[in-house]
């Protein structure tokens, strides 16, 4: 249970490029960051258009002086400050994370990058060699998964509770883009461009989420070969895809399904996932984050709520609000923010003890997320033919 | 709204063959038929042990002479009689389904049939062939179709409430197979058998449900290729499967996705349908039938309920129990043992006309069942490739 | 399990009062009694209008010279043949229930009687006596008590798996009436007329069906005193009610509150009850009648599912569609039939054992119906205030 | 929408009273003033435990000298600093609440109070008084009014989207007190004892939620007479109560109902409302918070999510976390600590008018909810008779 007591040796520097008043994603990472004195939001690149990044950061509480016009102003003039920040995160749209990211590394300073992470593998192995040169480290947003229920279910996977996982299935899929993209917002303008979105629309955007949440789920089993049938009902977007379908076969012999969509007209389901088991079945969702579905073949259904004392501990240790009051996605970001911070105090005090126990979304992750968009398009682009994973 | 007011000539004379004590599907034939006046109870060879077969028959209600011991003796002795069966229903594993329909109908009797039809789409055009030299009527008990809001979700689509079919999503799962096959009972032992269940388990036992009211609701829509991944968790069973996925293209650029397994463990939520248009999605399960959920993007979620009058005159004129009271499996079942013995009292009176609008599950749904079970297992023994339906 | 096979020694010969073609609830009569060849419907006096009653008839499959204009003609005739009906259920509205039971009685004939049955205790105690004198038996048709679910409460409760009942919490509202009456059809009409309706509207209608249910449920418990507050928010229909609320103290200490209303507009959630005990909970809604949610304070919350082997004897005994598969009201109606028509065949048989054990709603529980109305109308009178319960 | 943009001056200097380690509460009022750089915690008197309390806000990141052994201390020290305190939260067991409320208004400072706020009527009306000479704030945590679809049923109340309120229905119960207290925390403790909880336990423990939140949504609507039943499932909590049922007339005719316990096995629901009128319904729960059911008589329901545009203006300006992402509880003891602090930051800047219009949870409803626990009390006192409301 978390109850705001500090679990880091002082509060982090923090900064931001990007997140400016327009984006969408910004208030995220704020309401994660900013809680239980983990981090001080001290300095800010914030927005495209640089005055209006300096009103906004004003208004968050940053000195005018470190409401920086572009990304290298900030690194140029926090480098400079014996009380320059810690650690930035990164919140513009994905084809900026690779150089901002690099160009704050080679700052030394920390970094916390939105997904999906950057293009192209390569790219993520060589972020991933120069972060672990510098002895810094990268954080993904990987918001959703710092939920408690989400840690239950690893743990249940862990502890045989399912049996042998046999099938995987999930979804993301929501109707916000179900018409054009004429008058649409910028978000959505860049997100369907392949210049500026990456090779993927949804399965960047919202398949990654589900992907790195399998993942901590699954442990140690691993996709084997896929096949990926992604199109674009809005054919403007092109060869970027609004609908997608993912078989996957695993190396234990498991199956997974996975779909995401845009264009899912009506939709307000979120994330939804179904691990099943030889012997039993764990099934959650988003939209109703504080139950969990725990199904017993041949025994009543059972609903494990968040907060409960029946949870294991990992779970228990991920929670804020305790049992009958809801955990929201801003208490999820909360405690993924929390993780990191304490992998980068860890990495300040040198505890790689700590650093080899501890789990947070790493550089690691974000990099499997692009790996897994690689193999994704390459089947896409052989008429959605089975590929082996690499 | 039905209300028991018989809509044909006269109460049809009915036989069953199997169905008997121990059988699974027997009593929903019966729920299904002896209602209204509609059918009568007057014959059958309920079971492949004479006596047990017997003994039931006339607990039933049946006279005993006119509990067979074999399908044959029926035929031989129904034939001869004046008040003889009008119609034949059968409920036997699958691989009897063929023979058994041809010597009905070889005797001048209607045939009700068990799903998945037969085993080949060879045999069906056979069928269908000699049904209609011999003006004979064919239903298929597709027993989950005839709910009020199935038809509902047709009349939408037709109406074009959803705008243009974008995205299918299915699936009926569950978890009574999850365990291994020693020691289960008949009903198991004869579907794993590729001899007596064909070339499919999973995907013939609940994946022709799913298919044959995807078609009800799609209307002129059709599959053009598919691709179907099957496996058998459970390795006695194969080469049948426990768990496939089918993906489907639809000729008007839609897609589908398609999910049946057996060893989904501890999921009770039966069959799960969502369609998606370019304006508004349907989302139905027949756990909860009672209810349609109809999402327009941008507005808030609309739940509808079966019986109320701003439904479809299509969907209110298949409800029994009116608005607040539930209708049951067993009322669908009623539902579309009226709808065959409408057509044939058609048939019998000749009335073209009334079957050329009549919509029952016949058999040509029934071969197209088939038809899509041998382009899934054409799919699949090419390590789940894509194949041009045909 | 129910599966069709006969538990009687012939079907009864049937005859119905009221149910004409625009009457509400005469085809839940017939759907429940004509199946598995349990009744067979021979007689009628359906309607008030005696050509429409006819017609009607005749379309059910009644003979035409067995259509009559009204329930005495039917008495006279029926006891005239030696073929003549068994029972008669009456479905007409309720200021006919007491006249037209006491001269189906005196005429020998077993009776099926809506609720609520009568308007005074007084009367139900003159029937009881009569009925017993005869030798005959009354059946109340609450309806909604032949889920198997039902049943599964009664035996949880009874083996003590709740501990101590504590608290009962019922419902059943519904906004149909949330409108004023003019123009509304009879069925309202009289309904909101206490010359025809008697001295309740709602707390009749639907509040006597939660009642029995908890009767059921609840076993020895019995209510002490209670208080009821009613008002009709159309001012119409004063002095009766279209919404109440009673509040009820067990012999056992237990608390119970109890809510009808037709003016709750849009609430299609028909009946939900909540038992509480020292140890856990059980609720049931007959808008999801499938599940039933068991609370056992401290451990997940579980979901049973009808037909699951899990349950208790006494649900599975009255299970008709097997788990997976939804049971309708229709089913539910089906067990009342059944479990009055295994009433009235022991009584033929003169099976005082059998009557001792066999659980059905008989006399008593129509009794108790208007028993607690009474004292409901009691307590409203007083300005809601405490009555002892009499 | 809220994007942790400044709407005050300046970050008020926060203290806190109670919540300590140990404490249930302390938590949410750090998660939810601890945000967006609207409060900073800079001191306390934590716990009763003076080393525990200091060795715990020093955790928080308060400088050990703030961290007192009591609240008088804590008030000597802070008015006499030029950054002393502007606000203190009070997070202590009820019967604190007059005594220490009533010393730092003396002392010039603000106060947040827990619910329910004292013990009676008088000592509000006295504490309102003296915060009116002083001119200061005091807020009360009713922190589930924070949720922005609590605002969106207020709205549509106002607008007249449900027609005339008919009937209000609530429940707040939990299973958490189902067994008896032996050994139980500090926390049940001191709830079950009169002289610590005052005169009620479940009432005004988590009833004075549901009638708080009941009066935002009414508006104008008062309670003109009410009955109260309530008892002690467990004896040794008598007089205070673990269960209680409270009927409500309202001066517009309109009937409420509401329960509490803390003895409901099992139940995980939290909180839940219905409001109903002539013409529609609105039905919402803490469990569920980001859904709000709507329901027009005769339409489909409806279900609202939080975040969507088609919400009305107060709704969505009460927002964080945008459509599809879930609020959580923190999330609204967020807003109520911002609205709040806009209050506290009007009056230092005695804008009057901005606080003529504001809305959060002021004396007056501390007040009220004491108010309305005296009369309930009168009413249980009384054999649960009805008394007039005043
Ligand atoms: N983790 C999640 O749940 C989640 C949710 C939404 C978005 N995202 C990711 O966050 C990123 C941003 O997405 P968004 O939807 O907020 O985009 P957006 O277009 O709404 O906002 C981008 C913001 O970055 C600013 N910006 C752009 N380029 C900049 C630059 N070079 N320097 C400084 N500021 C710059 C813009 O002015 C704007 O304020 C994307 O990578 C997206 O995939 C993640
Ligand atoms: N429509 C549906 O929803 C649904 C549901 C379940 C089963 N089914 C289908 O119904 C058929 C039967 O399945 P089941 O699960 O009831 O099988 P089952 O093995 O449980 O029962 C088969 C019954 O048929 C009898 N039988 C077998 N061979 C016979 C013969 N030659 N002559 C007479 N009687 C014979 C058996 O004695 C038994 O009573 C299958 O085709 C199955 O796919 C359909
Ligand atoms: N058990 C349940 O769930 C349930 C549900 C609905 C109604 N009811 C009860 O059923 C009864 C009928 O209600 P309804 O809603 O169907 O009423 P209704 O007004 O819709 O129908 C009454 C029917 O009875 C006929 N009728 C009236 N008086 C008659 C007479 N003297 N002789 C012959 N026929 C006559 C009418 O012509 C009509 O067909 C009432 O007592 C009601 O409380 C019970
Ligand atoms: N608003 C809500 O949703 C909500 C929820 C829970 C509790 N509450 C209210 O919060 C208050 C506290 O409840 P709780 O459950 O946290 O109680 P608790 O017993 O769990 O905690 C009380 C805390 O206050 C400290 N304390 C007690 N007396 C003190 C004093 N004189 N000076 C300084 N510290 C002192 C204790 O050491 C402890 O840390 C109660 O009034 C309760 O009704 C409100």
């Amino acid at each position: 249970m978390i109850n705001g007591e500090r679990t880091i040796a002082r509060p982090l520097r923090w900064g931001m490029v990007g997140g400016g008043r327009t984006g969408q994603v910004g208030y995220k990472h704020r309401t994660g960051a900013l809680r239980d004195g983990t981090y001080q939001l001290v300095a800010g690149a914030f927005d495209l258009d640089a005055d209006r990044g300096r009103d906004f950061g004003t208004k968050l509480g940053v000195a005018e002086d470190r409401c920086y016009a572009t990304y290298q102003e900030l690194i140029a003039a926090e480098t400079g400050r014996a009380d320059g920040v810690d650690v930035v995160s990164v919140a513009t749209p994905n084809f900026t994370h690779f150089e901002i990211t690099k160009a704050l590394l080679e700052a030394g300073i920390h970094v916390i990058c939105e997904k999906p992470l950057f293009f192209t593998v390569k790219e993520s192995e060589e972020i991933k060699a120069l972060a672990e040169e510098k002895g810094l480290i990268v954080g993904v947003t990987y918001g959703f998964t710092g939920h408690p229920l989400v840690h239950q279910m690893a743990a249940m996977v862990k502890k045989g509770m399912l049996g042998d996982i046999r099938i995987v299935d999930m979804a993301y899929t929501h109707g916000f883009n179900a018409g054009d993209d004429v008058g649409a917002p910028e978000a959505v303008q860049w997100r369907t461009d392949p210049k500026r979105s990456g090779p993927t629309f949804v399965l960047g955007d919202i398949g990654t989420h589900l992907y790195y949440l399998s993942e901590i789920v699954l442990g140690d089993i691993k996709v084997e070969k896929l096949l990926c049938d992604r199109t674009a009902f809005i054919p403007s977007r092109a060869p970027l895809e609004d609908h997608a379908t993912v078989l996957m076969h695993y190396d234990n012999g498991a199956r997974g399904r996975l779909w995401v969509s845009s264009v899912d007209a009506g939709n307000m389901g979120s994330q939804r996932y179904r691990f099943v088991g030889s012997k039993a079945s764990v099934a959650w969702s988003d939209s109703h984050p504080d139950q969990l579905i725990y199904q017993v073949q041949g025994e009543p259904e059972r609903i494990m709520h968040h907060g409960m004392p029946y949870l294991e501990d990992e779970s228990l240790a991920a929670d804020r609000m305790g049992a009958l009051h809801t955990e929201g996605l801003g208490d999820s970001w909360s405690n993924i923010y929390l993780w990191i911070a304490q992998a980068i105090d860890a990495k300040m005090r040198g505890d790689d003890a700590f650093l080899a126990s501890h789990h947070y979304p790493d550089i690691h992750a974000g990099l499997e997320g692009v790996r897994w968009l690689e193999n994704c398009v390459k089947s896409a682009d052989q008429d959605a033919a089975w590929v082996d994973f690499e």
